[in-house]
């Protein structure tokens, strides 16, 4: 990812794609939340096929999935 | 992490925590959805100060922490 030189040093998303990307390509979701070195919360889609994907968090199907994932009860 | 050998080959988590883990001390939280290796959703918290500590999904910090970082707006 390219690093951002305006006070973001250690922001891992340079941009964010809010198009749609099916659970089932997901190997995990990583949620970098607001910190020291980063002025924005970044999640991060590690896919199956291998590369990573930086969404908005403002994206209502990422805000749809992470509610799901808090949802989601013990089978 | 000890690795499961009950078919769930690929989980990351022997066991979980259920205690509260302030999100200061947080620089990253890697949820692993339901996959084809592992059966249950892991939930991993990556602590600023190194380490990483298995947290249980239905844990009620944890759902709320789910939801209110899919609530979060652009600051």
């Amino acid at each position: 990812a390219i690093l951002e030189v305006n006070g973001n040093l250690s922001c891992r998303c340079a941009k964010t794609t809010s198009g749609y990307i099916s659970p089932k390509k997901y190997e995990s979701i990583e949620i970098r939340p607001v910190g020291s070195s980063c002025r924005r919360t970044e999640i991060i889609i590690k896919l199956r096929s291998s590369g990573k994907v930086c969404v908005d968090p403002e994206a209502p199907w990422v805000k749809k999935l992470l509610q799901r994932i808090a949802s989601t009860k013990k089978k």
